[in-house]
């Protein structure tokens, strides 16, 4: 790799943690899950710390040097290489090394020991919770996947799958109006810093090998690409000049980079392309477009429909998953759930079934623009046919009419979506339709994510996700500003607003704030009415007030009615 | 009034309408509804101007005089004189003027004329969409409500109810932390810009009446308020001082002024309150924690539920509409659904039958923070405890921990209880739990809601909103810039992404944009094969693929496999 110039990449910043926050590992065996710990400054019960799910990577350990040139520490070689030597006797893994052909042989990998204990919070035991027996049966069952190339061996292994954590796709990458390699992995660092599970580098541009190249060396995440992109690039940008043999060069090129998942537009047949032509936006998909190009060109079926075994065999050598594209995907409301798309969803399954039979992972994508009444079945369908592969979405949109805020329009969707099983939500930043994301796009993209994520988790039950609202409620409710800051999803943020129109640091410990003021504060008016009862010992409150309270209203009367009571 | 200083207000910047729009009327025998109409700069067919809902009141007129001091004109005083005249012999009348009393007698008022126009798209002729009859009849069943003081002449009338666009509401008003009247002013000029359709003035600071006074004079939207603040401020901040006395000043004083709607939160009964005290965040709402406050301290029924039908003697004198508070709305995921909340609902169902006999229009409010999967159960038992009434939301929050975001986090909640068929939804701003809003905070509130209520509509199938999209995503497609811009929700900011990347005035007009380049374009190479199909006369171009298109294939490339024709 050339070296990095790092003039524009602010090392300090991502070498810094997130306010009064601090990375830890939960060590396993010989495995170390990472997490963040946030402090709680103003503890009312013995609680010291809150730990939290971390994608940041070796980037926010307090002593870690950045070494960009050179990329992170290779830390999934030693179990790749100790596997290679356990098995290289059984031809079963010859040529087959994937976490799914694994999972079906019995056998747990310590990627599923990591995601195990990742899922489970800090402090609760893997063994009662998720286990990593779980983990395997999940993989096996084709309901969960690891994204996991064993050429890509600095990954912080996670699981996609929808009885896990919803997780989130940051998508970057260059295009050939806008393109700089350095912004690129500045923005890589920053979507892993913002929570981003996944991301996909979907360059178009100059340098697209360079570009991924320094991606993956310096990516605790797993990498996906849409490999068509760099095809389409060696013919120069015409589609009715690809082949195969063009495309198979590019991914085995890809994989042995150490790619962790590929878009692929198989499903995209021939015979679809006519149910697309009285849409109201005919195809969006980029990928799908340049397909439904070549195949009427050609008037021949999908390459990549036709070689898809061959695919299959070359994935599995490096554990490449299959993130099965939606050609077809609606751009538009109008065209939600429409035949073109459902005609390929089922053909994505006839896929999935394949590839899985061969034990290559597989997720499934989804689309798009779909009103909210319109989502669910996009869940039941895919479920359905995709043998409950998980399901990869971009969005949905539920609405066109507000380019500028698709990631409000999406994060609706998104949340729906997640909260009836959707596994991975793609995110859409403010510039969709418009123009590149930048930096701020990117975090405003991923924080409106990880909010339609957690909304989803929430919704699910998934007691991680539920803890976090809970401490923050009740710091809230304390009025312990600092503690509600540092446990929200952009600290920075928070503190930011409080401050504009209270910025003395006494106003952190007041308990009112700018909204209601002193006399109108209704959590300070609940303490009240907590305390009141305390005081009185009252141990069945309700049965009190049945009975009549008189007694206690001239007491808290007499008491001055006083309107809070310094702990 | 006092003469306002007209500093801080930029005047011209509110004559000024949206770019290429126009304000235009629909006369309908003698009334003028509103519509703003946007050029097609570039149209395609023979669409000339797209027409959508307007709630800028007579601002956005070309040549409208804006007269701050002595307020909007008074529109409404003919029909509501002319009115009192016809029916001043029917004792019926008599201290009883609402829309709800009109409705039962079979009288459909002018008000009812306009809300059935207002709810049809420009073109679309009423007598077959919604009609007047339609609308009388909602009002009738108590379904919907036309919020309209007889002393609010200056109203541009609305209708809330399922059966209509959803609608939006937002809130201003000072603190005693920060007050300034003009600065709420603005804040009303600002929020019917951006699409609120009632405006709430929350002020619980100073110069709380003169405050109220300027917001109404200058208001096209009706106006809500919480009286129960006024009358706190005027027992010094003392809950426990108040009474029904003091109460029911403030409202005849509010009721005069033109007040349209009034939250009361008349449900929370004294043996509710020790339902809280478990919560994680005890009681909430400022009203319904100082009702509370006065309940423990006087050991007594809450003096609203006690008087609540000398209230709608008084409310209906004026045609003053209930907002019925929850006061013990949910503060946390942790709360929502929980018996406290749905004790208060069911009294508000009592409330709503007692309100509704006297001819009082009544709305109910509705949490607050509560997870997806617990939203469908607020709008089920709403609807059954409270008559169908409209249902007025906070959102709500689909999770506790993006302070700073959480017009998201409740955006995503109202798109959804907006789609079960929540009637009104009420704002919340980026600094939700942080601060006070500013101007851009109530701008960043309304368009995320304005996105959540068009969601709602599109999911409920409402064409009005659904033709909007599809005008837009055709815009998109055929590479319209400047209309996809103006149509949009947003269209400065929509112009200002786009023009990041691509500032040159040539772009305007590209048939590509700054995310995938020319090359990668798949709105363009759709409109190849679409192109490609029309060139080849194919009428049903699906059976021409199952015949077999390999001549059409050679033809396609004799053409050079055009990518792009120019019409």
């Amino acid at each position: 790799m050339k070296s990095m110039k790092k003039n524009k990449i602010n090392l300090e910043e991502y070498n810094r943690n997130f306010p009064s926050s601090r990375k830890i590992y939960k060590e396993i065996n010989d495995i170390k899950i990472p997490y963040r710990a946030i402090t709680i400054c103003d503890s009312t019960d013995d609680k010291k710390e809150f730990h939290v799910y971390d994608t940041t990577g070796p980037y926010t350990e307090p002593n870690f040097n950045i070494d960009l040139d050179n990329g992170l520490p290779k830390i999934r070689n030693k179990w790749i290489n100790e596997r290679s030597e356990s098995f290289n006797s059984d031809k079963k893994f010859k040529n087959n090394i994937t976490q799914l052909t694994y999972a079906r042989n019995g056998i747990i990998t310590k990627e599923m020991e990591y995601v195990a204990a990742r899922e489970n919070s800090y402090y609760s035991n893997s063994e009662k919770n998720i286990t990593p027996e779980f983990v395997r049966s999940e993989v096996e069952s084709g309901r969960a996947i690891i994204p996991s190339n064993i050429k890509h061996p600095e990954l912080e292994p996670m699981i996609i799958g929808k009885s896990f954590l919803t997780k989130v796709n940051s998508n970057i990458g260059n295009s050939p109006v806008k393109s700089d390699i350095e912004e690129e992995l500045d923005k890589l660092l920053w979507s892993v810093r913002w929570g981003a599970d996944t991301v996909m580098d979907l360059s178009t541009g100059k340098n697209i090998f360079e570009t991924r190249e320094a991606i993956i060396r310096n990516s605790p995440v797993p990498i996906g690409t849409v490999p068509i992109y760099e095809a389409l690039e060696k013919v120069k940008g015409k589609a009715e000049n690809l082949t195969y043999e063009i495309f198979k060069e590019v991914i085995i090129s890809q994989a042995e980079q150490g790619v962790d998942y590929f878009t692929i537009h198989a499903g995209l047949r021939l015979s679809y392309i006519p149910t697309t032509t009285n849409r109201l936006t005919g195809i969006v998909s980029r990928g799908g477009s340049i397909i439904a190009k070549w195949c009427l060109a050609h008037h021949k079926e999908n390459f990549l429909y036709e070689n898809f075994d061959d695919l299959c065999d070359i994935m599995k050598k490096y554990d490449v998953s299959f993130s099965l594209g939606d050609g077809l995907r609606p751009g538009s409301i109008a065209d939600a759930n429409d035949e073109a798309q459902f005609l390929e969803l089922k053909t994505l399954g006839e896929l999935t079934a394949r590839a899985q039979a061969k034990g290559v992972q597989v997720m499934i994508e989804g689309p798009g623009h779909v009103p909210l009444n319109k989502i669910k079945e996009n869940v039941t369908l895919e479920e359905k046919y995709c043998n409950e592969a998980p399901f990869y979405t971009l969005g949905p949109l539920v609405t066109d009419i507000a380019p500028g805020y698709d990631h409000i329009t999406s994060a609706i969707g998104a949340a729906n979506i997640g909260s009836y099983g959707t596994a991975l939500l793609c995110y859409v930043t403010p510039k969709e339709h418009l123009g590149l994301p930048n930096k701020e796009d990117v975090k405003d993209g991923l924080v409106a994510y990880k909010i339609a994520a957690h909304a989803s988790d929430i919704s699910k039950g998934h007691s991680f996700a539920v803890e976090r609202d809970n401490e923050l409620s009740k710091a809230r409710f304390e009025f312990r500003w600092l503690d509600q800051f540092n446990l929200s999803l952009d600290p920075y943020k928070a503190k930011e607003f409080h401050d504009e129109t209270l910025p003395q640091e006494s106003a952190k410990s007041a308990h009112f704030c700018s909204m209601c003021g002193p006399n109108f504060c209704s959590m300070k008016i609940t303490q009240d009415i907590r305390d009141y009862a305390s005081q009185n010992n009252i141990k069945d409150i309700k049965i009190a007030v049945e009975e009549g309270m008189k007694q206690k209203s001239k007491q808290f009367a007499a008491s001055g009615n006083k309107i809070y009571i310094k702990k």
